[in-house]
C-alpha cells in the first residue's frame, strides 16, 4: 500500500466534495487501487472560521508554503478559481516537484503553456479533468479514448447554470430575468451572473476542450462569445413551433487546418441527443472519424461530481507516476502553424423581425438577404397587431459576415420596427 | 519513436476496420502519441480470397503462430468472436509475452479469470474496451474515470440491433418479424438473430460491464435474460399512452453486497435520458455516489468505431507498459465472499391482459394482486371488440417472484383470455 500525501488550495465547495469522498470511499479506494490518499494540509483563508465538516484544526493552514513547499506531500490540488493567486500557487507547487491536479477552468485556459511548460520542465503532472463539465470525464476520454480519431466537432452543453435558466424559460414559459433571479435565490446562479450568463465560463471550457480534441491551442481570444440574456420567451416559442429547442452550445469545428471556436445560444433540432439534455446537466457532444458521434452526459458542477473528477485524476497521476502525458498543441510547438482561426463560418440562421403590416415588406427583406447571399429556407409570417406582424425566417446555411451585413441593412428599413433577435442553428 | 508491431487475429469487420484507420491516421498516431504502430501479420482463413482493401500478401497468414510465436510482435488484437479457438489463442499470445486487446465479449465474459490470471502471470496486458459498446469507451471510464465512486447502477443500452428495431417497431408501426426482415436483408442483423434478439449478446456485455463496475465477477449465468421478440406493436402503443419508451435494457443494480443482473425489454419514461437514443446507437447510463448520473452515448457496432476502440487500446498499452492494470473482483478473490445476487428483486410492471367483457373480471384480478402484495398504480380499460376487453396495468415496486405467481394465477382465471404481455418498468 502505496501512501499518497496531498494538500488542498481552497475548501469550498469542490475541496469539501474532496474531502467528504475520500472519507467515505477512501477505503474502497484503497483496496482496488493500492492507494491511502492522504489530506496533509488544506489552504483556507481563516483557519478559525466555523464549518459543516468537521475537519482537524492542524490540517487547516493559510500559508500556501505549508502545501507548495512542503516535502511530505506529493500532489496539489487547487479549486480557488481565478487567474491569481492561483496560477501563482500552481506554479510554485509544479516548481518544487508536486504534480498539480486543477478544477480551475479560467487560469487554465489563459495560462496553459506556462503551467505545461512548468510541468515538462520539473517532470510533474498537470491534470484538470474537473476543470470542464464536474464529473464528466470529456478529457480523458478526448486524450486517452480518441487516439484513433480525427475529431472534427465539438458542441457541448457545459454551463449548467445557462442550460437550467434555458430549461425553465421553455417549459414554464416565464422570462430571463425572473427565471435568472429565482435561481439566485436557490443558490444554482451566482450573485454576480456574468461569467455563466454571458459565456465567460463557457468560452474557458471550450478552449481547454478544442485545445484537446483537436491538438491546436485554441486561445479565449479566438473564441466567439454570445451569451443568453437576450434570449426570450417569444424566441424559444417560435423555435419549439419550427422543431428546435435553444440551448447555449459551445461549439468548435475543424476542417483541415482551418478551426472555428464559438459560444453563443443556439437552436437545434428537438431530435439531436444535446436537445434532451435537461436543466443544470452538462453534456458534450463529440465527432470523430472513426467512433462517429459520441456524446457524454453528466453533472458539470457541484461538489461530489467535480469532487470525483478530482479524485480520479490524483487516483490517475499516483498510477502514472513518471509517465506524465503533456499536451502536443500543433500551433503552439510551431509544428503546424499554418492552422488559421476562421471568423466567417457558416450556420443557418433563424431571424426574428417585428414589421410593418404593409405591402411589399416580405419582398425587400427578401431581397436583402438575395443581396448578400443568404438564402431562404422557410418564412412564418403571424398574427398582426396594431399594424405590427412579427416575421420568422430561417435560412439555409449561410456565412456570419455575409449575415451581419444583411441584419444591418434590414435594420434600417423603414419598415422593420425591430429585429429581435438572431440565433443561429446547428444539427 | 517507438515502432509496435502488432498481430491481428481476424480480418472481417473490426479487423478491417483498424486496418483502415491505422492507414488513415497512423501518421497522426505517430506524431500524437510518438508510436509507429506497424500491422505485421493478419490471421485469415484464407490468404488467396479477394478483399475490398488491398493488402500485401506477406502480411496475410493462415498460421496463427506466426502471430502469437512471432517474436516481432509485442500486441495481439483479437476479432474473431466466439469462445474457441478464439480462448486458445488470446492464452498462447499471452503466454508467449504479448499483450492482448480484444473485441470478443463472448470470451471475456465467460473465460475472464483464466485470461485475466494468465495475463497476470505473464507479465502482459489484457484490453477489451471494444468488447462492450463498441466506439464509447465505457470501460476505460468506468475503470480509470470513476475510482472514486461506489457505482450502485447501470443501465444500457448495449445491443445495436434491437434498439434499431424497437425504434423502427416503435416509430413505424410495424411488427417485429417484419423489421427484423428488413433488417437483416441491410445487413443490420445477423442471418441468425439469436444472439443479438434474444438478448445473449448484451448479457455478455453486462456480465462485463457490472464485473468492472461493481468490482464483482457477474458472472453470465446469474444474469437473468429475456429477449425483445415477444414485443408487439400494441404493448409499444400502450407504452406511449402511459409516457414510456420501450428499449432492451442491461440493468445491474447494487445495494450493499447484493447485486441484481439482467436483461430484458423495458419501458422507461420518455424523459429518461435512456429513452432518446434511437436506431442502432448505444448508450450506458451510470450512478456513482460522487459522480451521480452519468451517461455516455455512441456508436456500438461498426468496422470504425470498433476500431477507434482497439486503437485506443493499443495506444494505451504502448503508454501504459509493464504497468498494466488488473481488474479486482472481490469475489473471485474471495476477499468479500459475501456478495449474493438477488433473483427477487423489485420493479413496477406493465401488464396487458386481453380479458372477457365481463362483470366483476377487474376486482377479480385486483384482488390477484393484492394477495401477493403486488400494488396497482394505473388501470387502462379499452374498446370492446367481439366480447373481448384489452386490461392494461401498471404496478407500483412489486417483488419479481411475487409478480410470477400473481401472473400464474391470473392465467388460470376463466375470464382472462389471455397475458398478452408483462413488461418491467424502470424510472
Amino acid at each position: 500500500m502505496e501512501t499518497v500525501k496531498i494538500g488542498l488550495l481552497g475548501f469550498g465547495n469542490v475541496g469539501t466534495g474532496v474531502y467528504k469522498i475520500l472519507k467515505e470511499n477512501g477505503a474502497d479506494i484503497s483496496h482496488r487501487d493500492g492507494l491511502d490518499i492522504k489530506i496533509e494540509k488544506i489552504l483556507v483563508r481563516d483557519v478559525r472560521k466555523k464549518r459543516s465538516i468537521e475537519v482537524d484544526e492542524n490540517v487547516l493552514t493559510d500559508n500556501v508554503d505549508d502545501i507548495v513547499k512542503n516535502p511530505e506531500i506529493s500532489i496539489v490540488a487547487e479549486f480557488m478559481g481565478g487567474t491569481e493567486p492561483a496560477r501563482e500557487y500552481i506554479l510554485k507547487a509544479l516548481s518544487n516537484g508536486k504534480t498539480v491536479v486543477t478544477a480551475n477552468k479560467e487560469v487554465l485556459a489563459k495560462h496553459w503553456p506556462e503551467l505545461e511548460k512548468a510541468a515538462r520542465a520539473y517532470g510533474v503532472g498537470l491534470y484538470y479533468e474537473a476543470s470542464v463539465a464536474g464529473g464528466i470525464p470529456v478529457i480523458k476520454v478526448m486524450r486517452e479514448s480518441l487516439q484513433a480519431n480525427n475529431v472534427y466537432e465539438i458542441m457541448g452543453i457545459i454551463n449548467g447554470t445557462t442550460n437550467y435558466i434555458l430549461t425553465k424559460m421553455s417549459e414554464e414559459g416565464r422570462n430571463f430575468a425572473e427565471i435568472l433571479a429565482d435561481a439566485q435565490q436557490r443558490g444554482y446562479a451566482e450573485p454576480d451572473p456574468t461569467s455563466d450568463v454571458e459565456g465567460f465560463d463557457a468560452m474557458y471550457k471550450l478552449s481547454i476542450l478544442a485545445s484537446i480534441g483537436f491538438h491546436a491551442r485554441i486561445h479565449i481570444d479566438n473564441i466567439y462569445r454570445e451569451g443568453i440574456s437576450g434570449i426570450t420567451v417569444e424566441d424559444i416559442n417560435y423555435g419549439k413551433e419550427l422543431g428546435f429547442a435553444v440551448k447555449l452550445l459551445a461549439i468548435a469545428k475543424k476542417q483541415g487546418t482551418s478551426i472555428e471556436a464559438r459560444v453563443h445560444p443556439t437552436f437545434i433540432p428537438m431530435d439531436h441527443p444535446l436537445a434532451s439534455v435537461r436543466n443544470s446537466y452538462n453534456a458534450i457532444f463529440v465527432k470523430g472519424d472513426a467512433v462517429g458521434n459520441l456524446m457524454l452526459y453528466g453533472r458539470g458542477a457541484g461538489d461530489l461530481p467535480t469532487g470525483s473528477a478530482i479524485v480520479s485524476d490524483i487516483v490517475t497521476a499516483c498510477q502514472q507516476k513518471g509517465r506524465n502525458l503533456y499536451s502536443t498543441f500543433y500551433n503552439e510547438d510551431r509544428i503546424s502553424p499554418e492552422i488559421t482561426m476562421i471568423e466567417d463560418w457558416e450556420t443557418e440562421f433563424f431571424i426574428r423581425l417585428t414589421v410593418k403590416d404593409e405591402p411589399g415588406v416580405l419582398a425587400k427583406i427578401a431581397g436583402i438577404f438575395g443581396k448578400h447571399d443568404v438564402s431562404i429556407a422557410s418564412v412564418i409570417q403571424k398574427d398582426h397587431n396594431r399594424g405590427e406582424v412579427p416575421l420568422i425566417f430561417v435560412t439555409h446555411k449561410a456565412k456570419e459576415l455575409s449575415m451581419g451585413k444583411a441584419i444591418e441593412d434590414i435594420r434600417r428599413l423603414d419598415e422593420v420596427i425591430k429585429v429581435e433577435n438572431v440565433i443561429r442553428v446547428e444539427r
